[in-house]
């Protein structure tokens, strides 16, 4: 791991780390945020964020204004990149995609099966594996986990969360993709990187997740009874096309899956509604990884 | 004035207006930070920021972090951008200007007086009369005003409080250029903007003017008991050869002038050092701007 950026901030040091990751077969950037906890030597559970469309590491280390919180309860942020990228990437369409829906900075969190993208675009496997097992190697942290993340990233945070309740004590979202086999985003991702069957879509799609708990579906015979924290502002410009909440909620109320879904009004899509509510994201996520989680899922 | 962006932040909203100046000639781009106080109806104080080199009216308000503690305390953050911009500017090398440090993103706070910058290198009147002119007329803002500013904007926030005590409660800055005449950037810029007249690089020279004070230089006979905060971080590239904030502790400390520089071991000269201490900073003027200063500027 090569440093590449370090910051004092708020009594930690922002850092931005490079390596070659075996999933993706690219260089991965990853910004790490370490509270003078950790700086002290102290082991800290880590929080991950996943970022939406467009972004790359930047985005939430600069705009969000999370190492205050992360600062104040000893909590190392975590926040990767959201694609392989590079002109060497195997095949035209990857290298020279131009979407901003597709390709670099839109790696969905899936493991493509599909060509050109499955040798590099496997962002599910890095964030699940590599990269904790990474962080966990190389920075005082320990192995408890939470993870958040906005719009695809807030997608990405539920579905991996869903998928992996032993690995994570807790899941928030803002404004996230819940249902991608519905939507326009998710669908043009999923069949690209995924092909048709709907079995295979079904994988990353946190509502279709929630629904099949109750039927054993992928070993899960019960609510994960992992906590999940939303918020989704009701000015946002993709609320009703792309986001869709409700079926989220709607979903984890049959299922009897924790969800606490928070409608903010006025609040759109932005890193302004981010920076306004992720204080309380991090301190809702510390109060778990600190206290660890009662059988209920409730904190 | 027109309304480009809108959002909902802090329980305030963050706006961004465009509007035609008549000091640059130029359509300006100002971001307003509007408290939930405001909201409300109540007319509040005006904190106005000064960014640095290459910002435009968008570093701030992503990257500070601001907001919150505007919120809290009920000021409303005015930040414009740098210089006058766009390809219609008058003069060849004003419009095609390659360099961080010189024309746009670099207006330094002065009226050029110099070929071709001078019709529209107007900073100086701009942010002193036209900008506060426009804010009080059209949002909810009292003619209580504070100035902060960072590296470049640090400079123009110190010289533009020192030469207009009356017109403002308090200053802050972050990494100033306290001593332009003195270092490469500000002797590039003075002497471009200004030509090679020392008196009229003194103008916009924080040190000269502090020493002069005692000189009854500009019509000050006395030090202008303005409260002046400074935060510099230990670990500032720029530091030794541009920033030099020793100059102006020295001469605030012959001159009687209230000075508190604050210097931070490790931080650098990146929004990351802004984000930790715009805290304090907002509170300081806070606590200044509501309850007036006495007569040492102590507060």
């Amino acid at each position: 791991m090569k440093r590449t950026e370090q910051h004092a901030c708020f009594g930690g040091r922002q850092e931005v780390w490079q390596h070659e990751s075996t999933c993706t077969g690219t260089a991965m950037n990853v910004a790490v945020y370490l509270p003078p906890l950790a700086l002290a030597g102290e082991k800290c559970p880590v929080l991950y964020w996943l970022s939406g469309l467009t972004c790359n590491e930047q985005n939430f280390i600069t705009k969000a204004g999370a190492q205050q919180y992360a600062a104040q309860r000893g909590i190392i942020l975590v926040a990767p990149d959201t694609s392989p990228r590079g002109s060497d990437l195997q095949g035209h369409a990857v290298a020279d995609d131009e979407a901003y829906d597709l390709g670099q900075g839109a790696g969905f969190y899936v493991n493509a099966t599909q060509a050109p993208w499955a040798p590099h675009f496997r962002m599910y496997d890095y964030v699940v594996e590599e990269l904790p097992a990474l962080i966990e190697a190389h920075f005082p942290a320990t192995q408890v986990r939470a993870i958040s993340g906005h719009s695809m990233g807030g997608h990405g945070a539920l579905t991996i969360a869903l998928r992996n309740p032993a690995r994570y004590r807790s899941v928030s979202a803002f404004a996230p993709i819940v249902a991608p086999s519905q939507v326009p985003w998710g669908q043009k991702a999923l069949r690209t990187y995924l092909g048709d069957d709907p079995a295979a879509w079904a994988q990353y799609d946190a509502v279709a997740m929630v629904k099949a708990q109750g039927r054993e579906w992928m070993g899960l015979s019960a609510p994960s009874n992992l906590p999940i924290l939303i918020d989704q502002g009701t000015d946002d410009p993709f609320l009703q096309e792309q986001l869709r909440p409700e079926l989220l909620k709607t979903a984890c109320a049959a299922a009897g899956q924790p969800l606490e879904l928070r409608l903010q009004p006025g609040y759109d899509h932005s890193y302004y509604f981010i920076a306004t509510f992720i204080g309380e994201h991090i301190g809702w996520h510390a109060r778990i990884l600190r206290a660890g989680r009662d059988e209920s899922g409730k904190v």
